[in-house]
């Protein structure tokens, strides 16, 4: 039978989802967890791929398993198998027909920011620090562009070779936090950096290095310059993941 | 000349504030930093001890140094020298008679639970799981019961050798946050273990185990029954220290 989890980590020791030859992955940390569970090896299928060092409050997964546990207390047993930075929150059965990648709707992410001069060691793990306050008004204007169906082909990082880069942002947000900001994005799909780098895009934006119309042209033409800056891992966050059923 | 500093640090990886033969202390680390940058050996005092696992956001220590770095630019120096989870915040020259722990007037302390049936990795590593709501009503009502001027002998860890239990409560709220409850907490000083037995206490409260006048009576008499747990570590965070300068 086919399982859906809902999945929490904190990325800070991994690799990213995805199993690497160099270094420990979620996805393989779950993989031997389900392994020593079912007494036997089954792929664990993520909504999508994780970077090094990126967090999920929400990722959705799929594994077949034949086990005898019951599929809404599966994750219980998978937890008691788990570290602490990696936690099932929920598991249910679904139909053979459900894919967690294919059958996503809908993406959440979040980017997180904290203003300080120093680094602040209770913030740095889950935000990024910048030094100076950037103007939120002139964020928004940025993030209202990005809205929609675009090709988002120039706010991608290096190294994709995923051809159809056309996506939709349904809702973009940027929100005063206590002592920083953050970024609350919601799409159809997000192309391999692609919110790390809007986010550096909506930070130059707010420190009026670029405008709104510098993001059209990217968009247009499928290039950007050097301020489109890829931000670091550790201040993203994958929020949820939707799906109709 | 004397120098104050205000510090940061995740305790997670730290065997608490003080220099420890198993382990390393924040003090330590810091004292290395500043030897490092001194070129000469010196104590840093902090305003009290922080247990392993415990945090602070605005942790006060002093310490004595003769070189030629600006006194409000020495934590920039020292934080270059220091890792990520532990930075000083601020520095300034005071007066010899300035002292971290005898001239402090006020700390306040945060205990942090988050409510969930399962780890959340995210909210982990600042916080303590509780399966269930606690009555916050019930819980106020004896914080209630805390402030003031109490002995508290009975609120303290076994291996505590200090004298005098008298301490002062000047405030003490309960407050609920995002998916949990903060216990805010600021006296004259603490006894070892103190805010952990009153987080506690609190929240057996916040789950019918025990009332005000078990609190009162606890007050009185020095001793506590088992009820008044001690609760973990990383819930807690010391928020800042007062001082009259």
């Amino acid at each position: 039978m086919r399982i859906k989890l809902t999945i929490q980590y904190d990325g800070t020791s991994y690799c990213g989802w995805q199993r690497q030859k160099n270094g420990v992955s979620v996805q393989e940390t779950i993989e031997n967890a389900v392994e020593k569970l079912c007494g036997k090896k089954a792929s664990v299928t993520g909504s999508g791929r994780t970077d090094s060092g990126v967090h999920a409050k929400g990722q959705v997964a799929h594994v077949d398993v034949d086990g005898n546990i019951p599929p809404e207390r599966f994750y219980l047993a998978l937890n008691t198998l788990l570290p602490d930075d990696i936690k099932i929150l929920s598991s249910r059965q679904v139909d053979e027909s459900f894919h967690s990648r294919f059958s996503a709707k809908k993406k959440t992410y979040v980017y997180r920011f904290y203003v300080s001069e120093v680094i602040l060691p209770l913030k740095d793990r889950y935000a990024v620090k910048i030094s100076a306050a950037p103007d939120i008004e002139a964020m928004r204007r940025v993030g209202k562009v990005f809205c929609g169906e675009h090709d988002f082909a120039a706010f991608r990082g290096t190294g994709s070779e995923v051809k159809d880069t056309v996506r939709t942002i349904y809702r973009l947000s940027v929100e005063k936090t206590d002592g920083g900001l953050e970024i609350s994005v919601t799409g159809n799909g997000f192309l391999y950096n692609m919110v790390r780098v809007m986010a550096g895009t909506m930070l130059a934006a707010g420190y009026n290095e670029l405008t709104g119309t510098d993001v059209e042209n990217a968009l247009k033409t499928g290039k950007r310059d050097k301020l489109f800056k890829t931000m670091p891992a550790k201040g993203l966050t994958l929020e949820s993941v939707e799906y109709d059923i």
